[in-house]
């Protein structure tokens, strides 16, 4: 650019001394093609770097049908870390792949999911990836039927539309290995049981706790509800605690649930981990902040990005439709070892 | 699409039984122009539905020199809620001007910041916003220089390029005022003092608050140092109280200082609010899960990110290259009115 204006081929070719055509070919990489002379292709080089060229990525997309980017739908953008994780995520993908990421919201309307998902294709993006912030079971938009997709966090069971999701069962029964490697085998609660018909991480959660526990020969001896935030946990918790109930561990579903019940337990005068051990899912920020330190089984959002982008570049790397990443343990001091 | 394939014009031409020129001219509202005749205009229009016919914006672009995108750089995307709200607020900003978002992270890093802002540039974004994720003094990059661009957060001093921030000093004297208001006026201690030389917010909310209460005809009682988080805050704010501090009220220059001093007031059976009043700045979600809820000074994200892309619109809206947006009070229990 000179002063803010966009400097032309014909510029460059005039500078040059040359055709724009010429130019072109050259700019292009096809001057052995054309049998363009050295001294040619030196003139059209020192006139680009003398006039700031910047060739028309635009209109090269138009020959190469790739405009290099990928689009990014996701029904909610401010959702804590997670959203902002996965946006890293996968923009560090693309990158890797000279790609850029286009992004939107939906924030959960349909219409406006329609409308994003045109106006991607409308840009001929390389592929959509299509993210959801809470796991859950859908039903795919229409519009990605023959369109070069991936789910990221949720699922349509219906489709083959790759999906790239947490293994939460495996977190399940990672929470669990974690008391029973720590001598916990009783008194294992669970917090936070999810019934929302469409949710996939709660229900799957309990059960890799339940079947971690049932292969050590104990089982889970109870499950206290709440909904998945702090202070109906703290409530849920503490109205369970006043009741007379004595856990040696709670389990709970996700971070924002063991910060209340941190509270609950302290109001109560149980310490963490000395009389309650707790662990948790989700490995947000809050789990660092709590005291102690909450241990935490980690969602991979980072990675769930980037592997979604990963699969977009290139589909093979799914054998299975189905991608589940490992949720790795974020550990902290709230388990107390028995050993 | 048809089976997954693009259709092309040439298609829709064929089965409307018109040129591809005559067909190009009616799908770009030029009809009236070239007095094509209403019968084959719809004809053409059945065409493009039956087909599935989608137009190609990247060709459109060529002509129109706009591609309608926006650029999004920014240091951090992974940054608590920040990033995601911010990303929310510009995405929604954009797509009411028909606009998507094309994003990018530079982790910091010089090189990667130079190479994002060139793909920008080279796939024609109609603007580009460049954010930093802690409100900084910053050096703009000079490839910036001619460009329509934004700063979101930071600013350059020797720059006009427009900036918008939000304005901490003002909010350094809204936190000041709620504790005035409240009838507390001495014994007000600030707690995190930021150090850090190119750090915007930190100075300019201290300065606000004694602004503020000097108007009062009063002063700030002393300034706790610590580092911006949770741990270091617990940690100096408990040594501070076990030398026998007592302060009638905090202000936590973040909410994760907060909670820190929150766990050290509590472990010295300092009770919030009956014992200390605490306000605080951020507006986090940290600050609705702490107990008693946490009143903040809002960071307002969302409005920074749409107000960046509502600049590159129209550049017109700055009347002054830099922007202060004002931070809203994200009302608590944390605050004791002794009236």
């Amino acid at each position: 650019m000179t002063n803010g204006r966009k400097v032309k081929l014909a510029e460059v070719a005039a500078r040059a001394g040359v055709s724009v055509t010429t130019a072109s070919y050259i700019l292009n990489g096809r001057s052995a093609e054309m049998r363009i002379a050295a001294d040619t292709q030196e003139r059209v080089r020192e006139a680009v770097a003398a006039l700031g060229y910047r060739p028309n990525r635009t209109a090269r997309s138009l020959r190469t049908r790739r405009t290099a980017t990928f689009g990014l739908i996701s029904d909610y953008l401010a959702f804590g870390n997670f959203s902002s994780e996965m946006l890293a995520g996968a923009s560090a993908a693309a990158r890797r792949a000279d790609h850029l990421v286009l992004m939107g919201e939906t924030e959960g309307d349909p219409d406006l999911e329609n409308l994003l998902i045109e106006e991607m294709l409308d840009r001929q993006v390389d592929g959509l990836v299509f993210a959801t912030l809470a796991a859950t079971r859908i039903a795919i938009n229409p519009r990605l039927t023959g369109v070069r997709a991936v789910l990221l966090n949720c699922v349509d069971l219906a489709s083959d539309t790759p999906a790239v999701l947490p293994d939460d069962l495996g977190g399940g029964r990672t929470a669990a290995g974690l008391l029973l490697d720590a001598g916990i085998r009783d008194g294992i609660y669970v917090v936070g049981e999810d019934t929302n018909p469409v949710a996939v991480a709660g229900p799957l959660r309990l059960i890799g706790v339940e079947q971690r526990l049932r292969e050590a020969g104990r089982e889970i001896a109870g499950v206290v509800a709440c909904n998945w935030d702090v202070r109906p946990a703290y409530d849920a918790v503490d109205a369970w605690l006043a009741g007379g109930a004595r856990p040696s561990a709670l389990i709970c579903l996700n971070d924002r649930i063991a910060m209340g019940a941190y509270e609950a337990l302290a109001e109560h005068r149980l310490r963490v981990p000395d009389d309650v051990s707790v662990v948790s899912f989700d490995g947000s920020e809050l789990a660092g902040w709590l005291r102690p330190r909450l241990t935490s089984v980690a969602l991979p959002f980072h990675d769930l990005g980037r592997r979604a982008i990963e699969l977009l570049i290139d589909p093979d790397l799914a054998a299975d439709p189905m991608v589940h990443l490992p949720m790795p343990v974020q550990p902290g001091g709230s388990v107390l070892n028995r050993f």
